[in-house]
């Protein structure tokens, strides 16, 4: 048994003072506020839940930053994607499992105590399954194992270059599974995490670019109780090619040819009508939010306001990990509606903070996004744990809710995360990033 | 005389190997590209060119964050202003200048070298001025000096409430000065910066709605040589008052009735016509950019890809300093324009890198703007210089301009930070953070 005692803390019912936290088994035993702490108990300032990362491509951290540079004719989502195809050709296991250790570090210290890994990177590069059909998945569980972090593991089926059951390129060859390869790799990966304390898979049919609607369906029916992720409406050109081939918009395919509900996670969801917007915030699914990569790629403006204000459930992603960072996943999607709108503290309700707002709407999403179970610090969650540092100047002023607006909006800093109990970061700095720095930085030399 | 050598540096004419710079008096005497380091000589990785900051309000940094609560009705530009002024009236002069060197450490650990201070906060609370009319910018040098940054100092003219010499409300009191106040204010400037190694003294009409067409022909002409500095556009309530004012935009209005040229920096400039971006651009201008502080105002979106394309100057500011960061700032004038116009690499010019399409506007339109004569890694030059952690995983495939991409993209960090020759900051961390940091926090502990 372990004994945590923060001066303020966020609880299911509002920040509390004093509060002292019991953890057995990983999990949270006891929440006591307003007590004392105890002899041998761990004190700390200001503490508040672990976020779920809740879409990481963990591989593309090692492309980060190399696709910022004009090519000869304008530059959009897909001409980044080719940048992608290319830099995905020339990775081996190692380097994947170094890219994701380190990856998954960074978003430790950010804030992020779990991540949903939509793993689409399979085969060998000649889409050649390794001899285990599940290596890939086995690198990924193990860097979650290296830096700690807790892991959905969402295996990917791909099938089809675009709509219409186009024949995929020779570039996505690594990605390729048909259904019995599929429920192969499946199996694979519930072996791959069987020896992580805290993990779940789910399933994540790619897209509808690439996977028809019967194999939407049949992926979807692998995993009965989620988490199903999807990629959805992400490019209006997707948008358009999805009204072409179907007649209808990707959500409101996914909305009225499959049945999506609460299981279902829409990573992206950007271009949506007035109309996909209530009916997506009514279904109860997850809209994913990548908010940093989004602006990286192009992508456009998700319309969060409405869906906020219709009730919709959010959580936030690294996705391509250009930046891993929590506050600004949550700030930029407040700052956007804020551009578009030209107002102020937008998504927060009337005497609201911002920032809580946003965080409690992360917090709730991304754990129902990844099968999570309870969060938060309540007994029988896990005990994903984070402080802020107290003696940063920009929480001097700082209360209750103002601390986390002075996390997400002005910089104060992170000093501690627990994942299932263990405390993996201290001074904002994971305990084996040198470590992982120097695998990550081996691993991709052959590359520079 | 002292010698740094750099393994890898930008130099005017790009980037170069194994570059010996040697500094003398705080400038640079001499830049070697292509040779070996002598002994003595400080070895470092990868430098470029410390940027300028060229619009700031120092005492904001101690508010930030404070104002993301909604309040009871919609939230805009103008009621958080009503949240500055009332932090405005709370704050002394010893409170004044600690804010100001915390927040001036925080720039130089960020990248930036010199400050460009927009100081409108100049007298007693209710209005009278101190016994030295120059006491807060007095109290600003001080700053400047205990960070060691380098000081661009703008006195602010402020005169009235709103166009048509609308009276000032009583919460602008500490701001007013009439020609003749200002006159004696500006000499006070002229003195309290006297015992700065560096430091330049310009002049701010704040705006046109708080100086009248004839005030700003005044205060301009107390700086033949500039820089002159105004607020521009930021608001579009504004640009509909200046039209129903003058009949004219504020720019239109700053074309027409004032003449601006490159000793101008037009603040924001936020919303323009497609004429105002042309004629802006081919006025020599510069336009300050502040868009984290511009996000989150809700101020709207500049249209910098049009303004750039036409050949316009510009360069950064941090403003209301709710977050300290160069590279925030330069990758958000790129990101907003991506989620506009769904593109990748708007700003940059084919087969060229974005961050260094950003790097390069920046260092020249902030110097311009700034009154800082010769910047760059280039003899005569002062020796305004930063460093990236070379180990950082962020690098690890980054070549030439890929380095500027991954520091403003991909969480690149820095090292070191010279000013005029001096090291302020290294492994990211000003030398003086922890005494400006506690003085921060005694200053600001009356108001919590």
């Amino acid at each position: 048994m372990t004994a945590l005692f923060f001066t303020r803390a966020l609880l299911p019912t509002g920040w509390a003072h004093d509060v002292r936290v019991t953890i057995a088994d990983g999990r949270i035993a006891a929440v006591t506020p307003g007590t004392q702490p105890e002899p041998g108990d761990d004190r700390h300032a200001i503490a508040f839940p672990g976020l779920a990362n809740l879409h990481s491509h963990a591989f593309q951290r090692g492309m980060a930053a190399l696709a910022e540079t004009a090519g000869p004719n304008d530059d959009d989502f897909w001409s980044w994607r080719e940048t992608m195809y290319r830099f995905v050709l020339t990775l081996d296991p190692d380097q994947i499992e170094a890219i994701a250790a380190y990856a998954f570090a960074e978003m430790l210290e950010s804030g992020f105590t779990t991540v949903g890994e939509f793993h689409y990177l399979h085969h060998q590069p000649d889409g050649a399954p390794y001899a285990n059909r599940a290596e890939l998945a086995e690198r990924i569980a193990a860097a979650a194992s290296a830096s700690g972090i807790g892991l959905t593991l969402l295996p990917v089926f791909y099938a089809h270059g675009n709509f219409g059951d186009a024949p995929p390129s020779p570039r996505q060859a690594r990605f390729l599974n048909d259904l019995d390869g599929f429920a192969a790799l499946l199996d694979g990966c519930r072996r791959a995490v069987s020896g992580l304390d805290t993990a779940v898979v789910g399933v994540a049919p790619h897209s509808l670019r690439a996977a028809a609607q019967a194999e939407v369906a049949a992926v979807a029916a692998l995993a009965p109780d989620g988490p199903i992720h999807i990629h959805a409406a992400e490019q209006v050109r997707e948008v358009a090619d999805c009204e072409a081939a179907t007649g209808l918009r990707p959500v409101e395919f996914l909305l009225d040819r499959i049945g999506i509900d609460a299981r279902w996670t829409l990573i992206h969801a950007t271009h949506l009508t007035a109309g996909e917007t209530r009916r997506l915030a009514a279904s109860g699914a997850v809209a994913g939010l990548c908010p940093v990569t989004e602006s990286n790629l192009g992508d456009g403006i998700f319309p969060a306001a409405d869906y906020l204000g219709a009730g919709g459930r959010f959580g936030i992603g690294t996705d391509s990990n250009i930046l891993i960072s929590a506050p600004d996943e949550l700030k930029a999607i407040e700052y956007i509606q804020r551009l578009k709108y030209r107002a102020r503290n937008v998504l927060a309700p009337k005497g609201g903070s911002t920032g809580r707002r946003l965080f409690d709407g992360a917090l709730a999403g991304g754990a129902q996004a990844l099968g999570l179970g309870a969060v938060g610090i309540a007994p029988g969650a896990r005990a994903d744990l984070v402080t802020l540092q107290a003696g940063h100047p920009s929480l001097a002023l700082a209360q209750g809710d103002g601390l986390l607006d002075a996390w997400i909006f002005a910089g104060a800093r992170i000093d501690r995360v627990w994942r299932a109990g263990r405390q993996l970061v201290a001074g904002g700095v994971h305990r084996d990033r040198p470590a992982l720095e120097a695998r990550y930085r081996k691993a991709l030399q052959p590359l520079a």
